[in-house]
């Protein structure tokens, strides 16, 4: 099987299991496990904060920063794509007390700063006020977009003139950076919070970081254990976490494998793809008559996997456990399975 | 002042106060008010309903129906522009924890069978599945406009096929039913809820109404209690609230008058203002180079009220104290206003 | 029949009916209310508060005060027999997340210096910060006790010494004033916010005061507005409420009443009853052998209403429909009833 | 350091960590990590139940199980030292709007059947109805209590005669088993669902198990996505949880060396300590005239690591990485600690 399901599905590299066996641990709810505090440490270093946490997943990264940042009876504006919006169990609503107002931000997924403007709230007797803006890089649901610097910055500034603070879920932060080529502390110069995930592309079995200022952290920490989210011996994870920061150079292949799939598939009579930002790639099979079900199937059947992404999309993600030869052959099965329909 | 900033600000009849005074009471959180009862039995008849019970304002009505029919961490789906998402302080999010998936249902603000369909959502693993669809007719925010039976028929069709149930913030129904000729019972026919306003057009000066099957209003008067709209002797309002119910016939008037009103504004160069449904008139001053916040201003200093709706749109609602003389003498003074700028 | 069940089945006097009549009124959610206005501006000064706001209940008042002085995730201080805790449907849990400590502050149910400190928790990792002091007086559950300002005073300044808001559920506030001949505003001077209520003993048919700082009220306006409390024309019930203003020296006739009551019936053979502080008589019949169902069943049926109070105990509560002949009365006829049983 | 506040710091195993490095893994967020399941399974089988899901801490296990057992708007029925009310941050509340009402249950922390009766609640109009049991064995703030079968049995029995589901929080459930020589799956027989941890005296590292009916677990699964509990490899943490599964004989060790640790401080001149049930013995300095926070810090400065537990009260939890020589120099330790004082 060539599994282009997700990048999650990535197996820890025998580095990273090396290093989760021999972890120096402690107690992390005590604050006590030295490789849990030097991946915090490295972690908030890397995206040019002042401090982070370790988080078991990022959607808790994300619901966390949201608890953090406003108050019950508040708005986060949000792309309607957004992860947090469409795959996170409306937990804004009963985590936070948070309604969400979300809009389309474009193709891209990143607000104007005409959008945030427009879309900000003041509150009033009836009114919700805004109390987050919610940002994504790259952009999942989008198609694994790559939001530049400046696009982040200037919806961040918009936000921040308004009194609101900003969050970026960077589940897939680094990928962006590498496929801008971007300092991933540039990216997140502006946003007051950042959440990216360890696995995915980057490797790591479990885990993703949530970065900000002190204050922030501190108060992130606290609503972590609330949560459910404080770990003991989490030194066993963080070890492969901080391997996972030296990964971000090869997501450069991963990029590259996408676009090779891409173009490959885009060649497949009835199937169309854009070239992609980064290591998320979306099929359209519509002109093949396939719904997304249809193509899915037809891919598994000989042996390639994908995800339905709409009704006639198919989303297929590249990551360290493929290859560019598994990629031009999923090109080829993929192919043939659409011609022999 | 010709007070047209909307229809709650109508002053009770002679009669209301008269039957305020003379309401036989009790202590309605034990049930023992008679005139609640009465009121609750005969409001139930009117929209067809099983039962009813009487509430401080239409928003907690709105928000007891969201709180009864749906579990924390499901979504509702709404009209971009509808009241419970727009003015009701983010309630859904905060007392139901319920998320709130809205979209532009058009124009004229009901959501077509294939646009629920499209936005319903099925519970899974990642995704908070629907568990309201709610409806808005008048619809406020579009302009007062009415929407048919057909089309909330068709609507309520579609969100039951998929097993969700359908409130109807009915704040102003009986303008819609009266515009139609429609019976208020047929207009609810295919809901599970419906609040509706004996304030605003009907002219009591307190409370509403939110009537359903008897196991929603039992459930909803318990969760009233715990919202704090539990009243005593709430006969002193419920009496005007039944002079409200036989109030109907007269929105005719309204609708005459804001016609009129209309009419006369779109006449007036510089403004522009369809033709209404019900009792809301919406006037378009950029023409005329005035924001909203100009033109309101310019109204009130000639002794005309009404609200800003927009950049540049503004809101007159006509209401039970304003007369055919009044709102054409509100169109010469607005004209006056305008063109004196 | 003669109705001891509560203060709150009392019967708005003439006087009451006719100002509701007559009542200037407004739309209260725009402010434009002017008797609503007068009621909130005398409800503030009675009480010594900067500003108050109206709404439709006291468990609104009480849930309102919780929200604006609390975060989510925060405990409340309160004695286990407080009505917020026992009767106001998890309302503090449900619209505020705040957690309940609630302990034995003992037989008059106000703590002492030494409970808050020993219950007040400090804000850790683990622990939920205490975020409030939620005194009563009188207290309801614990039969009508009327608690010293010098009681409040003492819990109150151990609580800010804490850094504790406080905030007092004086539903009964007036008959504790009356009843230790104190001074309301003396009373409320030591705590951040108070609700008492215009109903019960003061005789409006609607209705709870809310008083705070400025900060706070304009706080109280907003969460009352998501909570479904803002009303219209809400001076046709603030007109009574004003005249209850005027009802306060006549409680000490309820409290004259139930001293007669709970003397009489303690005299019947197998009933004992505390002389009470206030309006609430508390009976005992175990030593009869009736439980509270039974002996509330056999009042009944001769007809004198109360209301079960525990498995033995049964609350009578006098109130202004009540006379001393009633009274005097209700002992015969109850005492009748236990010996022929 | 002999460090004994809690089997929390434990350090993984040589062969534990060797199963980090070696285990078989896949996305457990699609069900495809096969150790996880694993896990789960045995885990499930252990405590007699359908099925299990494996989450990062026993805190996220215990707010699950009270979100899927419980509608917003109930009570939890606990003891007034449980885990759950004392150290989960107020979750119940924020997490589940979940109002707890807790009693003292005596010094081993189990209600008695008569108490479960007298303190769950019937829902009314004005009363929040008990939706939840929580028991925990064994009981920590009560001093490591093991709870019989018989206890929870009744107690759970009681609740269930009343439609109450129960959760039992059993942290520490194999060392209440291993104290008492009863079978877990007899433990949790009459229970509906049972959180434990692989860390804490089994050794796991990270991770704990809630386990309950297959429809419970479905839910649970859910709910853990939403808090943000769900992983990715996260076989790499549940393979040392599986080896933890082979570690419940041992804890017999650490009970045999609690007790000569509590033999041992009994015997120091100034301090008490009572024979503990299991791992936590529970020392008294007052007769030292040493508070905790002193006693703890004088036997920091020599070497032994403890916490304070109340204002006279220290614990110390024996585990894994402590042996008999160490519990025996600590006691040697703390007895100069105290006599030098």
């Amino acid at each position: 099987m060539i599994d282009l399901r997700s990048d999650t599905v990535t197996r820890p590299s025998d580095e990273m299991r090396a290093a989760a066996r021999d972890a120096d641990v402690g107690d992390d709810v005590y604050g006590d496990d030295p490789t849990v505090n030097e991946l915090e440490a490295r972690a908030a270093e890397s995206v040019g904060m002042d401090d982070a946490v370790f988080v078991p997943s990022g959607t808790m990264g994300n619901q966390i920063a949201a608890r953090v940042h406003t108050d019950p009876g508040q708005e986060a504006l949000v792309d309607v794509e957004a992860h947090v919006y469409k795959w996170e169990v409306g937990g804004f609503a009963q985590l936070s007390g948070l309604q969400v107002r979300a809009f389309d931000a474009g193709s891209r997924g990143v607000p104007t700063p005409e959008q945030v403007r427009e879309h900000a709230r003041e509150e009033s007797l009836h009114v919700a006020g805004t109390g987050l803006l919610c940002l994504e890089n790259t952009h999942n649901a989008r198609g694994g977009v790559a939001v530049s610097k400046a696009d982040i910055d200037a919806a961040a500034d918009a936000a921040h003139e308004l009194g609101i603070p900003v969050h970026l879920d960077g589940a897939r932060l680094f990928n962006a950076c590498v496929a801008l080529d971007e300092d991933p502390a540039a990216m997140a110069e502006r946003v007051d919070s950042v959440m990216f995930c360890l696995s995915k592309g980057l490797g790591a079995p479990v885990g993703s970081i949530l970065a900000g200022s002190e204050a922030f952290v501190e108060n992130a920490v606290r609503v972590r254990k609330q949560f459910g989210g404080g770990m003991r011996q989490a030194g066993i994870i963080a070890a492969p976490g901080l391997l996972a920061l030296d990964n971000v150079e090869r997501l450069a292949d991963d990029h590259e494998n996408a676009r090779v799939l891409a173009e490959g598939l885009d060649a497949v009579d009835g199937l169309s793809a854009a070239t992609p930002d980064t290591n998320i790639v979306v099929v359209d099979s519509e002109a093949a008559g396939m719904t997304a079900d249809a193509f899915v199937e037809a891919c598994e059947s000989v042996g390639v996997l994908g995800g339905t992404f709409g009704e006639y999309h198919t989303r297929f993600t590249t990551n360290l456990n493929v290859s560019r030869a598994d990629v031009e052959h999923a090109v080829e099965l993929a192919g043939d399975a659409v011609e022999s329909r």
